[in-house]
This record gives C-alpha cells, sequence and structure tokens, in this order.
C-alpha cells in the first residue's frame, strides 16, 4: 500500500466533508429547511439513475453521468452555492469555480486529480450526451423540490413562471421529454397558486 | 412517454427527499452537527469510487457498489437509523428494514422495483466482493468522520476501542488494506486521548 496516495485521498475525502455546509436556496419537501449540496448530490445521482431512460440520446453512459453528478458541486465548497436567479454572483461564478476546482481536486493523487478534472470539466462544457443529461437532471431537482414545497424558494425571491423558463430551458438538450413534464409542472403550479404567471 | 411509469417514478423521487430528515449519530468533521443520511449516502459513494483500488478483490463493478450505496439507507425513512452499538435496536433492524424496502422500492414501476430490491438484497446478504466493499467503505466512514472531529459519537456514547473493533471487524471481508489502516487510526485515537482503550 501506497501510504502517501492514501493519505492524499484521505486529505480529499475528510476535505469534501464540508459539502454538507454548503446550504442551497432549494427547501426539503417538507418546507422545514433548506438542503445541502451534498444531500442535492445525493438526490440528483438517484433520479439520474432512474430517469436515464428519457435521455435524448439513447444508452448514455449512467456510470459516466454519476460520477458526474457525485463530484459536480465540490467545487462550491470554495465558490459557494451560485443562486440562478442571482445575476450578479452568476457573473464570476466560472471563474471562482475554476480556482477551487484546481485548489480541491488538487488535493489527489494525479491520476485520480486529471480523472476528476476531466469529469468536472466535461460537465461544465455540456457538449456530451452525458453532460447534457447530467445537468438536465440538476436543473430539475430544484423545480421538482419547489413545486412540491409549495413553492418556498419561488415566494421568497419572487421568481416568475417566465425566469424559470428562461433558466431551465436548456434541460431540452438532454431530455425533452423531462422537460416537457417540467412545463406541466410549472403549468400546473400557476393553476395551484405557489408560481406567478 | 408512459406518463404512469414517470409519475411512479416522480412518487419516489419526492418519498426518498425523506431521507434527508434521518440523522444520524456521526458527526460533521468540524463538529458542529450530526449528519444526515443522504450526506452519508453521498460521501460513501465518493469514497467508494476513490478507493476501489484497495477491494480484496480486483477489478469489482464499481458501479453496482455506487448503486448499492445511492439506495442501501433508503430504508432507514421508515426504519430509523440503528446506532450500531445500540444493541437493543440492532435486533429487529432487519424485520424492520425488510418492510421498509418493500413498502418505497414498491412505489416504483416493476422493472425498476426489481432492480433496486435486488441492489438492497445484495448488499445487506455480504455474499459478493462488491457487497463486502460497499460494506467496508460504509463502516469505515463514521469512524474516519469520529477520528477527525475528536470523537464526538465515542465521547458521548462511551465507545472504547475493543467495541469498535468488534462491530467493524468484518470491513477486512472488503478491504483489508482500509481495515489495516483504520486500525492504525483507532491507535491513534487512542494516544491523542480521544478514544478509550
Amino acid at each position: 500500500m501506497d501510504s502517501v496516495r492514501l493519505s492524499q485521498q484521505m486529505k480529499f475525502i475528510a476535505e469534501i466533508d464540508k459539502l454538507k455546509k454548503v446550504v442551497r436556496e432549494s427547501w426539503l419537501v417538507d418546507a422545514t429547511r433548506k438542503e445541502t449540496d451534498a444531500e442535492h448530490s445525493w438526490h440528483i445521482m438517484v433520479m439520474a439513475l432512474l430517469l436515464s431512460e428519457y435521455s435524448n440520446q439513447a444508452n448514455i453512459d449512467v456510470f459516466k453521468v454519476m460520477k458526474m453528478l457525485l463530484i459536480h458541486d465540490v467545487v462550491e465548497i470554495d465558490a459557494g452555492d451560485t443562486f440562478i436567479y442571482d445575476k450578479e454572483h452568476v457573473k464570476d461564478q466560472k471563474d471562482r469555480e475554476r480556482k477551487a476546482a484546481h485548489r480541491i481536486f488538487g488535493l489527489l493523487p494525479p491520476d485520480q486529480r486529471s480523472e476528476f478534472t476531466a469529469l468536472w470539466e466535461e460537465y461544465e462544457a455540456l457538449k456530451t450526451p452525458e453532460a447534457n443529461y447530467a445537468r438536465a437532471i440538476d436543473s430539475m431537482q430544484p423545480l421538482l423540490l419547489a413545486y412540491l414545497n409549495g413553492g418556498c424558494s419561488w415566494r421568497i425571491h419572487s421568481i416568475i413562471k417566465s425566469q424559470v423558463i428562461a433558466t431551465k430551458k436548456h434541460m431540452g438538450n438532454g431530455s425533452s421529454s423531462l422537460w416537457e413534464y417540467t412545463q406541466d409542472l410549472l403549468d400546473d403550479a400557476v393553476k395551484k397558486g405557489i408560481l406567478k404567471e
């Protein structure tokens, strides 16, 4: 056993415990509190596994999708969660996250640093079917939570339906059918009075 | 798109949000609070991916390991978290968890219900290299957290080293080298005065 290698791996494992401290703008289904990035990452991995049949491209590599989703938010340990409707904070998001990826994945042994960095970059670039499907799932989950919890984050931040459509329509690049389903949810949310038209 | 199928999948996805409400006896590295089952599930999946080279059997199916770890704690939504040192609560754990698996995986369409139930049963049976490795990782993570946070749960529950060894030695079935590393951590924890001999 290479003890330097294992100690690098363990240092990374200890460091990423901090993802449990990054609180998102999404509220739980029961609306009692916001969820953490670690909880979100777990939830979207279950979704990605269950819903892969709706990916636009058949036979995508679901294992790769899950690995992307597993580590894609780790950069928020340094960069913080960026609320998608916060235009000011979104401006330098890429730059903050790139620096974070360099520091945090840099804790790993070289081969795993390269592997994790490549997964993160593929996800960010949105050029492969796996990245587009992963992104669709990542984007759908907070909408689903908002729909189920009575629109907590929409109400708190005065978000209206056209803003949701504008920031989430890219979902169609990964899954037309999940985007269609999501639009039906939004229409229903308007009907229920939990989202403004 | 089969709308009955999708609505069953979405019902399951909404139901498992409750895993974010199941609080474990493990404290975060910074000792500020206990972690949730959803956070734990995410953390052990990162560990399983990073540390697979230490599995006793070479070339295990890491994707299967991750799927097992992704869903293995979902039963705790109904059955609750069972603290491994709580002998009274451990007694009927299997029975409580089996009922929970039946109800919760039963929300899914038949093919996915079978797949998730099979993954959960394989994990529980501990007869395959993947299950034994997954279990070793699942068992190692709370020890690692306790070591890093100054022994919170050991102190609160007056756990001594021989109890830890007795309940965790099965780790060696999945990974001799990680079990060896863990024993070194425990020796060091005793030296540091955060675990009683």
